[in-house]
Order: structure tokens, then C-alpha cells, then sequence
């Protein structure tokens, strides 16, 4: 049973961070709260902020006592919460997990045998499930009998056909779950929601949407549902990214591990730490850095990420049979104007342009008046996501 | 110096074969015979034809002394070409090499300073490098003094720029010549050259190029240059083909090593052996093959190969900019209608189209008369463009 005022924790625990951000409900969840510990297991550091952005809590443990993994790290973000809940209830907690397998194409209510399940999907993403699984059984010893609600970064994506759902292997590794699963679902699936209360006529066209942040992903929808996405398998394939290389002809890796006799985890961390603008540029992974850089390296990376963005644009069109609207979405997309111009540059056969004015505002529409395709900038909401599922959940049960 | 009726022999030895076609010289390279020995170090065969398609020499070494290694193969070539060549002369012979490193942007007479570049460059093509290498050194055994030119697959895309060129890796893998090469450029060159000869106005805009063969690639030319492509750093990048994966996300290749298991020659067999049409279908590797069987998984091959064709052909309008022809060519370009048609559906927002009669008569025009963007099938002819090269690269050094 939920109730009016009652409270929806939502949390994203990474391997050495836990975010939360705590949402109100009154009618639709309404953010109060958010916050992290980051540096786990190493310095932590702990924020909070309120819904405008003020911070309400800093703090570091440098005289010892720090949070030494992630229960602990909760422990420290529900006393604080504790403070500012005022006697207001926690009546579920949501989230945020990597991979719901072939299978799990909505958010679940996690008992023993769905943790038994997504600890079973744990191989298929080894750098995230573990501690987004850690997150969940910290929170339910922290908030005995209160629902806790899984929703999967895949699940958004469950509904590809087969052809954007195989690699060109043989069917035996489809079946043992070698299928591209993409990723950053719930980042899509609030755009389209969004799109489709906004415009409903453009929302039921073909939308491709570039979640650029230092994840970065692009997604082909088609009515707002996923037709395809540039990540497969894992999260490393795609467009190149902050640290990560994104896709790479497999025989670079083969050529790396047996001609050149690397180490499997020197290649690992090659391509998902030190590759992509960091590993191009030498000098940083974030947008704003090279931007700033006189540095002709931080230039070449810049131009060689918008060039493979710009490839994946036609190839999601391709996809699609055509574009209604291209959007632009979390940090380095709803921010980095100079990116999302240079995106679009060449791009006119496609009916893209850019109207300068309009994209140095970071305005919601940032194509020219009467573009036979509309160019949008959207803020992503991955938690509200989360914490909207977590209450559409929470009331069908309590009808069922 | 080479004179009117001398020959041109050009070789393409691979790792169990060595192909020839013999030209003349009358201006141009005329084709008069062309063949080859299949099954080198196994079951050999020899097979020789005229340019209209009789066949004029068929042999098997069913009771001993078949060429057991490349020397001996070539020596059955030339026992059979002294028969026809009727007095004419060798006047130099021309070799497909698959790899030409970073700086070898055309074809090379080979001497030894040549001869041990190319070796250095064995570790980029482990599979076809070595092979090319014996070609070459058993031609200049059997032909002393004869000329001996390398015509390079990678040669025709050297001039990308760096975003086309480069992988989203530290600067320090690109100096040390893990790049995007690319593949089938002498195929591409052809097609060029002979749209520049067709149609001028055309070759000088955007052509997308589909090679789709039992190796296939994509390659985006403006102007009759090569600007990307979809083949990187190896043959085994970009779309399925008839035994190999294409582009396949890197994680999937650290997953099956690391968390499977797998060893790397096992996981390199696959992707090059098992994988593509013939992996998906457990079926065959040829188009002809799977569209003549009842098979599901012979359609979903043939469905998931079409859809990575059409992406790619989309991601390559954009790297273009547009696109004003889309070329197949190759044995599946050439020949399989059902491909084309398939490729193709969808991209009517490129101006492409296809007409049905046409496509069905392999016409060289497909799309319909008033088409935006033209679609043609063309038939490459790889060896024509080495004895081109031959003829070119001989007569400038007798003007020297």
C-alpha cells in the first residue's frame, strides 16, 4: 500500500558509489532529495543536495570512521535521510541494475528467487551487476519488509527483433545469452514517455535518441518503442566514451592478446578505462577539459567521437527507414553545444540542421523553424524513471 | 620495357590456393586465360579457362606427384601458360598482397628492401600476409628478372582522414599501426575508375560502394577517393560474411576468454571460420545455399546480413553526407537479387530504390528511371585493376 506523502528512495550503487535521490509521492513521484557516497573502499566523500540543487550535506571521514563498503555507505545516507524525512515513511526502494537478461523486460519486486536470477546474470555484466546486487541486499537489511523494486537498464530494449538482437554467431550462443541487450533503457524509455506527453504525433514517429554522457549510447525508436541501440553485449560497444573505446574491429583484440602477447585484463582495462577521449586525448575524459585544451590531441579526439556519433545516427535512421527527430540527452548531450553542432554537421540530407542561436541556449528545440526533422535537447531523468516504475508497480499490486 | 603483346601474369595466392589470369597487352590489359590451383597441400586441382569461360585445363593428382607447397603449384601455372603463351612474354607479373601498412598508398615493384617491409608487416594479416609473401617469392624464382609488382588491398583507402582512420585508443596504438586500414581496395578502385570512364558527374559525387562477396565490406568514396570503410584494422571488421562475424561488440570477445574461458585460437576460428552466414545458419556460407533452403535459420541469416548491409550503408551516407549511388558488386552484389532488394528496403528516405524487372535481369541501372540516388550492380574485376597497375607502374619507369 502506498500513500500520499509517503516517501520512494531510489538508488544507483556503482562499483565504489551508492547515488540516491528520494522522491515524494503526490500523484506522480516528486523529487525532494539526492545525493552520493562516492569513493568507497578508498576516500569517501558524502553530498546531498535538495531538489534545487542546494547542498544540505558535505562530508568526509579524513580523522577515520569513513564507510568502508557499500552497507556501511548506506548506513550513512539513511541517517542522514532519517533527518530530513520528518516521520514520512520509505515505502519502497528502487533500483537502478544493469542487466535483466534476455528475459526481464519490466522493472520486479525482488525476492529471494529474483535475487537468485539476477545473480545468475552476474557474468554477463561483471562490473556492474555485483554491486548494484550489493545495493539491493544492503537496502533490505536496512529496510526490512519494505518492497524492493529492480528496474534493468536492458529492459527498455527487450522488444528488438531478432536481427538487432544477434551477433553473426552461431544460434547456440543466442541461446546462452550472447545477444546484444543495449543499455541505458531507463534514460530512453523516460524520453519517450516525455515525447509522448509533449507530441504525441512526432513521439509515434522514428526517433533517434543519443544519450551522450560519459556512458554514451544511441537508441532507434519507433513509436516509442527501441528498434536498436549501439550497445550490445555490454556496455563497451557503441560509440566511443568517456574511458571506454566503444566498438573495434575484434581483430585489433585478437592481434593485442596473441601477436602482441597482452594480458586478457591489461586489454579489459585498455578498453574500458584508458580508451575513448581519455585514452585519445592523454589529458581527460570529459567534454568540457578538451573543449578548454590547446592541445591538438584533445581536438582529434573530440572530432573522432563526433564523427562515429554521426555515423551511428545513419545507421539508426537506416534502421528506422527514416528520422523524425534526433534528440540530444544527458551531460554531454544536454550541455555541449559545440558537440551536438558538430553531431549534426553533414547531416543535412537527413533533414538535420542546426540553428546557432538556438543550440548555444541549450533550448528544447535547437533546429531551425520548419526542419523537416526536429533536432531537441532533453534533460534525462534516470531516476524518476526508476522511482515512476516503482510506484506504477506498487499500485497494481495493490489492486491485484 | 614492355611492348604490344607481351604478357601480364597476375597472381593472388592465398593460404590453400593460388589464382592467375594472364593478360595482353594491346593498350590495356586484355584477359585471355585465367585459373587456379585449390587445395594446395591437401587435394589439389588445377583449373584453366579462356576468357569466354571454356574450360581448357581441369587436372587432379589422383595417383601421386601433385605440387605439394605454393613453388610447386605456381610451376604446374606456368608448365600449363608456356603452352598458350606461344612465344609471348612474361613482361611482368602482378601480386594481390592484402597489406600495405600505413604508407603504401600504391603498387610497389618488389625488391628485396620491399620484399622485407612486407614481411614486417605479416603480424597486421597473419592469415593472408605469409601466403601473398610465397607468391611473390616462388614468381621471382620461376621468373628471374621479371618485374614483380604488389598491388596492396589497403592501398586505395590511405588517404581517410584520421577519424575514418584511427580507433578511440591512445595515440601510441595508432603509431604503432593499429588502424583502419580497410580492405577490398582494389575492388573499390575499379568500381572508380570505371564509373569515372561512365559516368563523370557521378564518380565526382558520394558513392557507397557494398563489395558483398565471401569476404564483404562497404566503402564510401567521394570524388572517386576513399573516405571510410567498413573493414578496420583487419578483414574481419564491419559486416557478417559467409564465415566470418564482422563487427561483433569487444565484450563479447572478453566474456567468451575471460569469464567462459575460451582459448583465443579457439575464439579466433570462430570468428573467422564459424561465424557469419555459415555460423547462423549451421547451414552453408553461400547466399545461393540459404535462399534455396526451407530452413528458418536460413532466412534469419540471410535477414540479419541484409540488416547490417543497410546500417552500414546508412552510417556511410553520413559519413559522406549524403549519398548519390549505392554500387553492388562481387559475387553476392552481382548476383543475388533477393539481397539487393532486401538491402535496400527501407532506405527510401536516401532516394533509394529498386526496380523490381531490373534487379531480377542484374541490369546495371536497378532503381527505378528518376531515382534521387541510383543504385547499380557492377562486376568488379580485382585482377583487371592489378594488370592496369602493372601496365601503369611499368610504363612510368620506362619514361624515367
Amino acid at each position: 500500500m502506498i500513500n500520499e506523502r509517503d516517501a520512494i528512495l531510489v538508488l544507483n550503487a556503482g562499483s565504489s558509489s551508492i547515488k540516491f535521490e528520494l522522491f515524494e509521492v503526490a500523484g506522480a513521484p516528486v523529487a525532494r532529495f539526492a545525493g552520493q557516497v562516492e569513493g568507497i573502499g578508498a576516500a569517501p566523500h558524502f553530498v546531498a543536495k535538495d531538489a534545487a540543487g542546494a547542498r544540505l550535506a558535505d562530508r568526509r571521514w579524513d580523522d577515520g570512521g569513513a564507510p568502508a563498503n557499500h552497507r556501511a555507505a548506506l548506513g550513512v545516507i539513511i541517517d542522514w535521510l532519517d533527518g530530513v524525512l520528518a516521520g514520512r515513511r520509505v515505502a519502497a526502494i528502487g533500483h537502478r541494475v544493469v542487466h535483466g537478461g534476455p528475459d526481464l523486460a519490466a522493472p520486479v519486486l525482488v525476492d529471494v528467487a529474483v535475487m537468485e536470477r539476477l545473480r545468475e546474470l552476474a557474468p554477463l555484466a561483471p562490473l556492474h551487476q555485483p554491486h548494484n546486487l550489493a545495493g539491493i541486499a544492503a537496502a533490505a537489511e536496512r529496510f526490512p519488509g519494505v518492497p524492493q523494486v529492480a528496474c534493468f537498464d536492458t529492459a527498455f530494449h527487450r522488444a528488438h527483433a531478432w536481427e538487432a538482437d544477434t551477433f553473426a554467431l552461431p544460434p547456440e550462443f543466442y541461446a546462452r545469452g550472447i545477444r546484444r541487450y543495449g543499455f541505458h533503457g531507463l534514460s530512453y524509455e523516460y524520453i519517450a514517455r516525455r515525447l509522448a506527453e509533449e507530441d504525441p504525433a512526432l513521439a509515434a514517429g522514428r526517433v533517434v535518441v543519443a544519450h551522450l554522457g560519459n556512458g554514451a549510447s544511441l537508441c532507434a525508436m519507433h513509436g516509442g518503442r527501441s528498434v536498436d541501440s549501439t550497445m550490445g553485449f555490454t556496455a563497451l560497444d557503441g560509440v566511443p566514451m568517456g574511458t571506454r573505446s566503444g566498438q573495434i574491429d575484434p581483430g585489433v583484440l585478437l592481434h593485442l592478446l596473441g601477436t602482441e602477447g597482452l594480458a586478457l585484463q591489461d586489454v579489459q582495462k585498455l578498453l574500458y578505462g584508458n580508451a575513448g577521449l581519455k585514452g585519445m586525448s592523454g589529458i581527460s575524459q570529459d567534454v568540457r577539459d578538451l573543449e578548454a585544451s590547446d592541445d591538438p590531441r584533445a581536438a582529434q579526439a573530440l572530432s573522432h567521437f563526433c564523427w562515429r556519433v554521426r555515423r551511428e545516427v545513419g545507421a539508426l535512421a537506416a534502421a528506422l527507414g527514416g528520422i523524425d527527430a534526433l534528440v540530444f540527452t544527458a551531460g554531454i548531450g544536454e550541455n555541449a553545444r559545440g558537440i551536438r553542432a558538430r553531431v549534426c554537421e553533414g547531416l543535412g540530407f537527413l533533414g538535420i540542421a542546426v540553428d546557432p542561436e538556438r543550440n548555444a541556449a541549450n533550448a528544447p528545440v535547437i533546429s531551425p523553424p520548419g526542419a523537416a526533422t526536429r533536432v531537441l535537447v532533453r534533460q534525462t531523468d534516470e531516476e524518476g524513471m526508476i522511482a515512476r516504475h516503482v510506484l506504477d508497480l506498487l499500485r497494481r499490486s495493490n489492486k491485484a
